[in-house]
């Protein structure tokens, strides 16, 4: 679709189509994380409290520490709704984050998509994309208001969870003064914010414990300790009892080490397939090193795939590693 | 000293005392924190803009990742200030926090106190105690208002990582709308919160993971699963080439594994000296295994030493655990 194809819409013409429909069915994207769900989830609630039908469809597992979000308001059930009045695509850049359900987006009367993503795409008939927001929890937050609903506590800790986590607990840059100001309004509307971060954060598999510590004893620094690469194989896997999903979390802790600049993660998804997974802290431009390998991804945060095993992949990457490294030291 | 003895006072004495002194020394808590040494930074800097002597007193070491507040305030010099107007304790609950600076503190024409726990007690002339801030640096904010001060980007940096830090990125349950409200502040007198966040928490020592990965590999897992305990031993920090502060963090961790209501994090202090460190998420109340050993704390972290050998002093405790669980469970 071509930038005069694009459907730049308004919230106001998002939230019309909200009020004079019977029937929503809402469209998280495949992996969700806090933002997509959480978002989903008070959207829901608001919807259902204004007396209309509405359902999360889902095509993949809830993470475990997002579970206490769903509340039975999550369906793989396709036919949950036969026809919906509209079908809103909830923090999705792109129709392929949720391609089984495709098909079943398509068939409502009207389709909505509200998504906060730089690189998101206008796929449906009303687009509201607001990048300045750092989750779609706050363009949701500020949906209820423009509808005159005021949040209640489930729907407070879901916009709550959505901002938390997509904010990296108010952390990362994305942070505004506004993702903090809709936190005071949610606190004073009685949101438990104790209870959201122990469901979040206080749910650790065990298996994912056991695993990290296998990974932590692959560290190896690299150009002089500004660079580091850690790994994880089938085997260490087995081992821990742990899933591929465990190792989230580990670029970053390995990116997190004093006067480290690059860290690379590297997993081995088969026999002959390596994933690299690249973090960097300022100047590094892992996109660069990522590139080479028909991968990408942003500046400090970017993937790839060699198709080789792994400690030959590894090798390979370690030598481009040091020759970036040199190169960029040079100038 | 009694309750009748106790000098309560109000923000505005504190702040008079500050107007009318020529110097003032401040003295942050020992095991320095962000918020000890941020609110320290932070009032230091204000007092220096208003032309008055000012100088933060230390007796230990600035961890790491606190070393980008500094600026050249601390000193170890006990003389740098011969006979201060003011001497200030900062987020200090006794005056044993400040054990080796105690003498010098009480040399101060006036001696202040500001902090916020609860358990504070009421050892300079004057003390400022509030118990509802989530952080010392909450007050100092207030104090800056209440003088007339705007925070500058580097007072307000350092009032950020004080709320920062004691509220654990605002997720512990002290968080408020007031630590918000001053974040949103501080955001809008222009504070790089990406900065401070990247120092504080992208400054992970390399030898912290070795012996994170070492601790990992002793998980055991008691009481059906719903107690979870893990060692350190001398040799594993040896070998890891770590200090015994890189284990900081390891019963939080093991709190945080799903269905664990109960961590203990157990350190070999000594040959015939074992040091317990416990976590609960909800109903465990800590002090009550503790307290068998002459240990305490908080209801849901405690500590305690046993004076045996480590594998020794686990047995016992695991045997105490597992009657504690058997016990509670019969309610």
């Amino acid at each position: 679709m071509g930038v005069d194809m694009m459907k730049i819409s308004t919230m106001k013409e998002v939230c019309e189509q909200l009020v004079s429909a019977d029937s929503i069915l809402i469209f998280p994207h495949i992996l969700m994380d806090g933002d997509t769900l959480g978002s989903s989830v008070a959207l829901c609630l608001a919807m259902r409290a204004k007396g209309k039908v509405s359902h999360i469809l889902i095509e993949d597992a809830i993470p475990g520490n997002l579970k206490f979000l769903d509340g039975g308001l999550c369906t793989t059930n396709i036919d949950v709704i036969e026809q919906p009045d509209v079908c809103i695509a909830v923090d999705c850049a792109d129709i392929e984050r949720f391609v089984r359900r495709r098909k079943k987006f398509l068939e409502g009367k009207s389709t909505l998509s509200i998504d906060h993503h730089k690189t998101a795409k206008y796929f449906a008939d009303i687009n509201f994309i607001d990048s300045a927001a750092a989750a779609t929890g706050e363009i949701v937050y500020d949906m209820l208001a423009m509808l005159g609903i005021k949040p209640d506590k489930e729907q407070g800790e879901a916009i709550y969870a959505a901002i938390l986590t997509d904010t990296g607990n108010f952390q990362y840059t994305n942070t505004t003064t506004r993702s903090h100001l809709i936190t005071v309004d949610l606190f004073n509307l009685g949101i438990d914010h104790g209870y959201v971060n122990r469901m979040l954060y206080q749910n650790t598999r065990l298996q994912k414990l056991h695993i990290s510590g296998k990974i932590l004893n692959t560290i190896k620094m690299l150009a002089g300790g500004e660079a580091v690469m850690a790994y994880v194989t089938g085997d260490m896997l087995k081992e821990a009892g742990a899933l591929m999903e465990d190792t989230e979390g580990a670029s970053e802790m390995l990116r997190n080490i004093s006067g480290v600049e690059l860290s690379i993660f590297v997993k081995e998804a088969g026999k002959k397939d390596t994933k690299f997974s690249m973090r960097s802290k300022q100047w590094v431009d892992t996109t660069e090193l990522s590139l080479k390998y028909d991968g990408g991804g942003h500046t400090k945060a970017a993937g790839c795939t060699i198709p080789a095993p792994i400690f030959e992949a590894m090798k390979m990457m370690e030598a481009d590693v040091e020759e970036y490294f040199a190169k960029n030291k040079e100038k």
